[in-house]
């Protein structure tokens, strides 16, 4: 069984983004008032993603994808938090529908109301409710709301102890995953998306948030961004902070999906990451759709990857499906429940 | 003959730091006026190396280090133009000294008087009096003065042009490298310094700088930060953004150094980049100074890790010494000039 734990709903049917631009003119013109979220069929559900990410999967032999709002679309520094928060329900009631229309090929994941210099703790209402209304296997957590300018304190700090509390509450692991880059300097998806990967490790790193919040769980998109490429340089700067290992400040919490979109690439996370810390993932279809003309294949068809690298069957499975059922342990419950 | 291209003066006389102090709180008090600079002999300048910097350069037989000023005391966002104006002076003319002291194991490069929000062209004057009275062999261009905030336009934007036109004017490449992160969200060297490369590479993907300034060359330190472990993913968003291959759009003008601390790193850095894009560095005494435990060296040591890697001699030797020499076109007549 091959479970992708990172897949964004991208392709959703154009209805939601007319929406949202309704949403954010109406806020800009200072237009208040209840708005009915957009119209959308199952058929155009279902057709949105039988032509995408169902046919990649089937192609790719991929069973299920842990299926969460688009990340650049989730645009928290936009409006408000009333407006990040009515957009977050729409954004993760469509995502249920489409677990609920495909149980044994997606499970939903949830976006947060976040918006910047917002008390964290205002996320829990929408935490609470996608797990009530709709069962998520996990949340998506941005650890910069403002979208490229990095006002918010590190993920080690109390600000965000109600989201920690809360996803301990319920099981449920947080991907650190931030959205669109705003400022000019940063491609959102070429370095704002690899630096906010670099940057929440090297914050982990720093603090002891682990030792507060054993049982916290939190996966790195994108291979980790360079940390696993840098990993002497990490075990170096935690060395030097007095810092343990990091296989016990950091591995027993922390993991990093396979979303690294060539060999070379992949073979080094493999050969410097524990296998158990390492969750099968491609982002797809995301950040990078064309075909390598180097292998005739999708920059983002990672099971090649993964089935070319040097691994034995059992680390193979690991990757797979094991670690991401025991990382994501509502989602194990789900696929018990289908007798998966 | 190994040159190391990336060197700081990390470990200058502590009244340097003191001089530096005193500057900032004259600044701050708003009390202005003329200062002379720190009173360092050349036999403190003697001891500061030859226990730190010489010594190891012997240990791990690397001839010559193209030495500037400590990157995290750089601080652009400290003060004002012309606070920085004279501290880059002063830390130009200590590293000169230093090359001068000892002209077969250093060459100066200069740090530039940047200021967030002033303009680059203002950095021109000190770029050419470090050329003229010292002969510097380089330059280390900050893509973020404010650190952190990254308030600054891409180094695709016109407004660093000035800088470029006296680059290729005097033959001088450029580092890019940040300082000291002020922004709580960013560890300065296990995240800051890793992003920057990350972004400058990114914006010059996006950008097309080569066409305009085909002569410009730009090295990223600290082995490319993510990019050459996510290089699939940088060629599929050249490939997306229209734009040519890497090889054609970015490898004629961009090096990558060899400052990785894990044999894993540098193996992958070594798989997918060119040979003639690796320029030996290692950044020492740097951002991470202990000895790793896995294998009882310095995880700064690079020599080690080149000499364990998979190359040829000839690939060693571009490596150690004919690709420094090609990019730093100055440094290359230095080195004639000693018969070197």
């Amino acid at each position: 069984m091959i479970i992708d734990c990172h897949g964004h709903y991208t392709t959703a049917p154009g209805q939601l983004g007319e929406w949202r631009k309704q949403q954010l003119s109406a806020f800009e013109d200072g237009t208040s008032g209840q708005r009915q979220g957009p119209s959308i069929s199952d058929d155009e559900i279902r057709e949105s993603l039988e032509a995408n990410q169902l046919r990649l999967m089937d192609e790719r032999g991929i069973d299920l994808t842990v299926f969460s709002p688009r990340a650049s679309f989730m645009a928290h520094h936009l409006g408000d938090f009333e407006i990040s928060s009515e957009w977050a329900r729409i954004c993760n009631d469509l995502c249920a529908r489409v677990a609920d229309l495909y149980p044994e090929r997606f499970a939903p994941a949830a976006m947060l109301p976040q918006s910047p210099g917002v008390d964290p703790a205002s996320c829990v209402g929408e935490i609470n409710r996608a797990v009530d209304e709709h069962d998520v296997v996990a949340i998506n957590l941005n650890p910069d709301p403002s979208g490229g300018y990095w006002s918010s304190p590190p993920l080690t700090d109390e600000q965000w102890f109600p989201i920690y509390e809360t996803m301990i509450e319920h099981g449920l692991p947080a991907m650190i995953h931030v959205s669109t880059s705003a400022n000019p300097a940063f491609h959102t998806t070429g370095a704002h998306y690899l630096n906010a990967d670099t940057t929440a490790v090297m914050q982990l790193i720093e603090g002891d948030l682990f030792s507060r919040f054993p049982e916290l769980q939190f996966v790195i998109p994108h291979g980790g961004g360079a940390v696993p490429y840098h990993w002497g340089r990490f075990r170096g700067l935690a060395q030097a902070l007095g810092k343990p290992t990091l296989d016990d400040h950091l591995l027993g919490n922390v993991s990093f999906d396979t979303c690294v979109y060539h060999q070379p690439g992949i073979n080094e996370l493999l050969s410097v990451i524990p296998t158990e810390n390492v969750l099968f993932a491609s982002e797809m279809v995301g950040a990078v759709r064309g075909i390598d003309l180097m292998t005739d294949r999708y920059f983002d068809d990672t099971v090649a990857y993964i089935e070319a690298a040097e691994l034995t069957d059992g680390q193979r499975k690991a990757i797979y499906s094991d670690n991401v059922r025991r990382i994501y342990p509502r989602l194990h419950r789900r696929l018990e429940t289908m007798g998966l």
